[in-house]
């Protein structure tokens, strides 16, 4: 599959040059690391808020780095975990003597190097609690993964607990607000194109002209069933009573909703698919406080989608109202 | 190619149904038009800002509708002007006594349509000035076009008429801009995959897997070149050549620099190509005193990218950096 870059295997590294380029007085890299952070942090009186991941996936993490959500992001390798290493090097860099809270994506070697690097930064006397974030409904383990995936949901767990650390929150006020968010989210994903990492150079998955994958993850991991392509109406409603089945919402819950592109889904295919997502959670009386639509958490080129739906109460939604001055996350 | 849609007739109508739920406070649909607008609008002692064109290069214009850009969009069917009706009734419905001011991409239908638009409401004893874009230097004349086409220069002119009639410019000081603007803009694209217009159900071109065009415009109308597949750097610099041969940029000159995706070229290379360009036009000592990167004028699914260059002086800095709502235009 072609791509417009230099060399595969430096793809990471010239992509974080060429975002500290084009925000020079917001961000700065972490030395020697493929670390990005705040240029302002660490943050005087705040608990420093990290994440991360393999790249492959922007705007996340490092486009929800500002005010209000991320202080610092940790690159891998694309669709590969960072090091314990650089995460280690970033909470120190973050931590401004109010502690470290780690937002991670439940895919084992995320989970295993973020954790890691939490038992050497507390050994050297920095506080460190972290949230999993398994919001993916499709399947139960998958290729990298023990448990539910961590997919899209993981942008409104940033907000919720970027907002509690800019209000002063403590890190286990912020552990229980992350606690409380990750039980309310959930998120289920299809596609209809592969994608392909540029050192391997081919295609992730293949699917005929006329076929789709629902559940499939952003690696391209398997999903649940491949059959034809349906319509818009019939992709929403197959993942939102997924979604549903699987999270307890009554009549006039409030619920944040999120319909996320994959990587190379038209923003017009978005917003037909969040018409017939309105629609059903209309009829079912689910009241919609906000929506997002967009690309938040992509698969490279994939196309496809994820829907999100956090089920909020007061705490939340105000959280989620908080000012944020991420790029890539507007308050509405 | 693959959509994720209901009806392919019915695309343009769908998406502005989702845009509308996806932002109820925010925006509001003129009856029976496929007009959208901002929802308090007409703004009292403001000129109103309209632009609009065909759908299928989202976020444009409806992502730039917000007090500090436009105040109405006018949506045609998939790469199709809209009607001279629906111009119309934008241009009345925010006119608020203070007159209306249009941005118009150099398309033939486009032009015809609006400044007919204008006519009919100067007619009526609204005052109306409008401002051809036409920022790409790939070609003179094409598919659609008499003249240079109009693309993702076209945000910088939103941004900066936008900001002029916030700030209470008069009708002809915001026209003063404007020219001024579009007298400083530049850009140029390249593509390496088609889109597909959802109607006509096949790819809008076809390009071998080693293969690039050079100078495509946002309907897939033909370029400059076909040749092999180049890296990067080679991309950023033929683009950069092409635009710095045809501006009159002098050492020490700031820019504002736009990257543009076209729709399924993932972040990760946009980011690598601004490494690039910046790259270039330090070593020519030119000043970028803004970046922008990500999807701006899409074309659909299409793989590829422009570049845009915006000379600047004081005045333009200052309006560049005058508060936007816009959700897809965030002030640096």
């Amino acid at each position: 599959m072609k791509k417009i870059i230099n060399d595969p295997e430096q793809v990471a590294q010239e992509m974080i040059t060429g975002m500290l380029l084009a925000a020079p007085n917001k961000l700065k890299q972490l030395k020697d690391t493929t670390v990005i952070m705040r240029k302002d942090a660490p943050i005087k009186r705040k608990v420093g808020i990290v994440s991360g991941g393999g790249s492959g996936h922007e705007p996340a993490h490092a486009g929800y780095i500002g005010s209000g959500m991320l202080d610092a992001a940790v690159i891998g390798e694309v669709f590969t975990s960072p090091s314990v290493d650089q995460v280690y090097e970033a909470i120190k860099a973050v931590d401004s003597g109010e502690g470290v809270f780690l937002v991670i994506k439940n895919y084992t070697g995320d989970v295993l190097n973020f954790e890691m690097a939490a038992e050497l930064a507390t050994a050297e006397g920095i506080q460190v609690e972290q949230i999993i974030v398994n919001d993916d409904v499709a399947v139960e383990d998958s290729s990298f993964t023990t448990g539910r995936r961590g997919i899209a949901g993981t942008i409104f767990i940033h907000k919720i607990v970027g907002a509690k650390a800019n209000l002063g929150g403590s890190l286990e006020e912020i552990k229980r607000v992350a606690e409380k968010a990750v039980a309310n989210v959930r998120s289920m994903g299809m596609a209809i194109t592969p994608c392909s990492i540029p050192a391997a150079g081919e295609a992730s998955f293949t699917l005929s002209e006329q076929e789709m994958e629902i559940g499939i993850g952003i690696h391209g991991e398997p999903g649940i069933e491949r059959k034809p392509l349906a319509t818009a109406k019939e992709i929403a409603t197959e993942l939102t009573q997924k979604i549903l089945a699987d999270i307890n919402l009554q009549k006039n819950d409030e619920v944040a909703v999120l319909i996320n592109g994959l990587g190379s889904t038209p923003d017009m295919e978005l917003y037909i698919l969040n018409k017939e997502v309105q629609q059903i959670l209309k009829e079912k009386e689910i009241h919609v406080y906000q929506t997002f639509v967009g690309e938040y958490m992509t698969a490279l080129e994939m196309g496809g989608c994820s829907f999100t739906l956090l089920k909020l109460d007061d705490e939340l939604k105000s959280l989620l109202d908080h000012p944020s001055e991420a790029p890539h996350f507007i308050v509405k």
